[in-house]
């Protein structure tokens, strides 16, 4: 084993009132773990930061457990075997799971999946991991979007929002992206090739959605929720699908925010709300993958990643999220691979 | 031609602001219209009330142009033709159609629907209508119930609630209905035998829809919308189906009202929430009715019509609607049938 030979961890302090701030977390040192029998101990590598982990910080009804106070924070990460007491799992191998904020997990074989690390590792968190099998599957059964069909996207120069772009792009579809800030909507349209880049914080948004979906919106898909679903329920076409993935604008509010005024809308024009976790279509993820990387080999698909870096610096990465600073997937690397292949 | 020799009106006054009121229409006194060619002279017999046409007042996006002020207020009725100048449509039939307040109308012959009469006639306003085609298409398309699952209705003691509760039974479900008050309570109880009846004005909504549902609601038919709609939403089931099918309570609001803060729980347990016209399902209306009509005469299905009186009602029979009077379908009666058939 080479590299650091402790293992640092952040944990959850306490849970977050409104906004999360680093003091939500405490730093921790121990020892790296020991891998029992039928475990493999992994090097951490890149952890990834998705918005839905603040909602995981909460107790109350989710879809998963909520983070216990004083453990290390739960996170996606991609690493690499260091030592395996595991048959099929060889030291060396890149694998993806959740390490958490630490430099060493020790994890049971079925609690890892292999990689075969021909795409950069950060891939494998981006648009070859959940984030790219949530909009896969999100856009296309949930929203169910048809060729000349206009899809919108808000969160748009996120990781899930950029990916659905693209795939919506690859699918036909007139694409329209919400985001916050010139700087981002300029790259919605520089880089995405968006038909047409909506900044939440500027514009009126009801208005400029109307303006750029002439004949409504077929598909909206949210990542945000708040005032931007409700000018967005203000313009759906009728018979539209709206894909709610995720709400970041509600997970750092310290009490309930009101929800759209205008949800009879969804009568009057016959709309479609469906929520929506990736977790379904477990089933399917093989074969998600498998067109996803098509399309990156392609050039249709890109990987946009935002890498931070440094350990200590991991809780104020994760802020990043909410202070709108990630274009692309957040990520932040620990180490390169340890081990030569 | 019998009865009255002059056409008596109820017209839209102004464009109600907040809860509509008896002084937002005026009555009005003219001679009963000649039939053009092609059109038939109906005699009303019963009007309709729906707590839609309250949203058809305003101005704004709605999925029927508004009411125009000035004019005769439109109105599902059920009719007689007492003079036709329209091959095919005899005098004596009796038609569905949009008749409006008014006691003769002149419509053309594609804008009435000739019903057998084989029921009481306000049976082709409630169950054998719009009301119970909403009710069936909107529980079976839009909620697809399974036996077994639990379908909770609001506005259960309302026109298409009623139904919708008793379909739910046919279709083999477990029914939960709200309802406004002590009495509505028992009646669904008694009257239609719902496993649990909850009063919103005097429960903690959440807490009992959590005790009444231990599984979670798998069909939430709302005709309500705002808190009973949060805390259906707080109580879905796994992949639950939320019919929206109407939003009583803020058809009279001013102000826009804030939507459920709850939103994200869609996510979280990926529950589809969908907006619903019957109108959509125009192909299947004959289909629809048969089973309905098969329901009724096995006694399986009931028509629950409140049946009140006198043309200078109409107003305040309208205003019923709103404050909860109204147990079943919402009629008025204005004549026996004029002719013999």
């Amino acid at each position: 084993m080479m590299g650091v030979d402790k293992n640092r961890q952040w944990r959850l302090a306490r849970r977050p009132k409104g906004m999360v701030t680093e003091a939500d977390f405490t730093y921790h040192e121990g020892a790296v773990p020991e891998p029992a029998d039928g475990h493999c101990l992994v090097r951490t590598l890149y952890v990834s930061f998705d918005p839905a982990m603040r909602a995981f910080l909460n107790e109350g009804p989710s879809y998963v457990p909520a983070q216990p106070v004083g453990e290390v924070m739960r996170a996606g990460a991609v690493g690499q075997i260091v030592d395996s007491r595991c048959a099929g799992f060889d030291a060396g191998s890149f694998v993806v799971g959740g390490f958490g904020w630490q430099d060493y997990a020790a994890v049971p074989g079925s609690a890892v999946m292999k990689v075969d690390a021909r795409f950069p590792l950060p891939h494998y968190l981006s648009v070859l991991g959940g984030t790219g099998l949530t909009a896969y599957f999100g856009l296309l059964r949930v929203g169910e979007p048809k060729p000349g069909e206009t899809v919108v996207v808000s969160g748009a120069a996120g990781a899930t929002g950029s990916t659905v772009v693209q795939i919506a792009r690859i699918k036909g579809c007139r694409t329209v992206g919400i985001a916050g800030g010139a700087a981002k909507c300029r790259w919605l349209t520089d880089e995405l090739h968006v038909a047409g880049a909506i900044d939440y914080r500027a514009n009126a948004l009801t208005e400029r959605l109307r303006e750029l979906c002439p004949d409504g919106i077929h598909v909206y898909f949210d990542n945000v929720g708040g005032t931007v679903l409700e000018a967005a329920i203000r313009n759906m076409a009728l018979h539209g699908r709206i894909v709610v993935c995720g709400m970041i604008s509600v997970y750092n509010a310290e009490q309930p925010q009101p929800g759209p005024s205008n949800l009879f809308e969804l009568v009057t024009r016959r709309v479609r709300m469906e929520g929506f976790l990736v977790g379904d279509y477990a089933a399917e993820f093989a074969e998600g993958r498998r067109e996803l990387e098509t399309w990156l080999d392609s050039g249709a698909l890109k990987a946009y990643v935002d890498v931070q870096a440094g350990f200590e610096n991991i809780p104020r990465t994760f802020l990043r999220l909410f202070t709108g600073r990630n274009v692309g997937k957040q990520v932040l690397k620990l180490a390169d691979p340890p081990l030569q292949r």
